[in-house]
């Protein structure tokens, strides 16, 4: 079969790979009926994460079962199938906890971009539609494997409630989803910081009320004033870097919570401008699993359309060109078929 | 009249001073009838917070209500009240919100090691007992002015729930009364993680289940072994050094919180680790105002008894060697009359 392989900085390949074997009896095999790439495919892709050899890249799929191995009885060959790109077993004691993403036996997905894809802990980890679902569902339940349910817990993580104001750190696919999370959790007011024009379309398309173009501490007096000087009740950090952070905790009010979901980069939080926000703090990597079978029900009832995310599709011999389009903003996010 | 002020580190005098007076419509004055040395006034006397001139010290009081403002309605003079170290309105968005100590008037009280005192923004701070209460419930009650309110609000910060497993990090008062936090909010193991046999002792008389003596990396192993490899469901960080923040994170298991309550000193949370942890943090001044009625019931019921961790009682005119004892470890804490 044919997979994408990362050999350095802006070198993206698409080449012949050995076909993905069952190797474990919790495993199963897939093949790809769609695929993308993530924001967090770039860090590698700039260099920012460093690249030591040549990587297989990844870890966002829908698939058709092809081969389950003995002890996957959830799942089995022809199912149409979507998992996290966080694998679980869904019975540890983390797992029971709704924390399915710190599961004892985690296994990071990571060579999804490929015609074939096998996945560990797949009893744990893979959930069936009860149909072939319809080709214009796709992108949207794909889109559930991270971003969508990385949206959903970063909305969970700052405890947005019916009622409340939330503000969205960051416009790309993920906080794009983050502000579709924080609609359908009953916020009533959703601040989108964004200062492209297009995604601000798409952030309002979603049921943003209010768009801040400001950064920084521009941001942070806007969101202010919009609040009456008090401070957003939940913000939702979908970027990952210091300023983002920063940008996060001063726009909260005092008892308010930030979920920060953005894989961070060289972030130190400092302890004393924490402590005297009153601001609660959680991040993580999504418990994906934990949200699947209420995602997949609110996409195939045409409740959320998270599918949007996706401007750009290409065959996914062209993933070279997807990481590119989305490196030079040309695209939010691109979207492979095989 | 006299009170307390520190001149230089280790440099504690007691020294005649301006009696205080009413200068704002929402102000009190009481008259000391008990107040105490904070193990935070040891930063300050230590060095480690720097002491630019002749500062007055002492946040933690009750008293006898000797004059109020105009608009000061609810007290009068003769009655006994107790209040925060932080002042509040008790009608700010914060305040309504639950987060008296970060109320948009607040003020930190910082006179109170005195003979008299005046109480900014009394109207919302102070709340006054029935009756006049019994001697035996003197150092109870000054407790809950900080250490005692400091301890609940580090167990509600770390969501401490009937039936859950919490860690306290730190023996000194705080950590001491977050024991009997952990306790009353129906926490069904407590872990107090202390290495000194007569805190120990106490940790255990207010509720501790266990003792863990061990520090650092294997202080985190002994919690782990404690709770199954899984790690506590809430962690109470009562010293605010990196290394018991440190220990309070790793100590907790990935959903479950911390709650930090010692004002951090060089503290900076590294974001990656916060992240994969999945560990929940906040922190801050304790909203002590919001719990004011409920622990002076707790404690006029005989139902807690925080005033134990009062070890040392000394006539007020002898506040240095509170100080001295405190910071040499031969006390606890030192409750001073007047």
């Amino acid at each position: 079969m044919r997979g994408t392989v990362l050999y350095g900085p802006g070198d993206v390949r698409f080449e012949e790979r050995a076909d993905p074997r069952i190797l474990r009896p919790t495993d199963a095999v897939i093949r790809t009926v769609v695929t993308c790439v993530c924001g967090s495919d770039l860090w590698a892709y700039r260099g920012t994460d460093p690249v030591t050899g040549p990587t297989p890249m990844g870890h966002e799929y829908v698939g058709i079962v092809e081969e389950v191995g003995s002890e996957v009885t959830n799942v089995k060959p022809g199912q149409f199938v979507i998992g996290s790109f966080a694998t679980s077993d869904n019975t540890c004691p983390h797992c029971r906890a709704g924390y399915q993403s710190s599961c004892v036996h985690r296994e990071f997905m990571s060579t999804c971009q490929a015609e074939y894809v096998r996945i560990p802990n797949a009893h744990g980890t893979l959930v069936a539609t009860d149909d072939l679902p319809a080709e214009e569902f796709l992108p949207s339940l794909l889109a559930l494997s991270d971003v969508m349910g990385t949206g959903w817990w970063a909305a969970k993580a700052a405890e947005v409630e019916p009622g409340s104001t939330a503000v969205v750190v960051g416009d790309g696919a993920v906080g794009l989803c983050g502000v579709i999370a924080a609609k359908e959790l009953g916020a009533e007011r959703i601040i989108a910081m964004s200062r492209h024009e297009s995604r601000q379309k798409l952030a309002v398309a979603f049921g943003a009320t209010d768009v801040v173009a400001e950064r920084g501490a521009d941001g942070i007096a806007r969101i202010k004033d919009l609040t009456d000087g008090v401070g957003a009740d939940s913000v939702l950090e979908c970027v990952g870097t210091k300023e983002s952070m920063q940008q996060a905790i001063a726009s909260t009010r005092p008892g308010g919570n930030v979920g920060f979901v953005g894989v961070p980069h060289d972030v130190a939080v400092d302890g004393q401008e924490l402590f005297f926000s009153h601001v609660g703090l959680r991040g993580g990597p999504a418990p994906v699993r934990a949200y699947l079978p209420d995602l997949i029900d609110r996409v195939l009832t045409g409740r959320i359309n998270p599918g949007k995310v996706f401007d750009l599709t290409l065959p996914l011999d062209q993933v070279a060109e997807g990481y590119k389009a989305m490196d030079e903003r040309r695209a939010v996010k691109t979207l492979l078929t095989p």
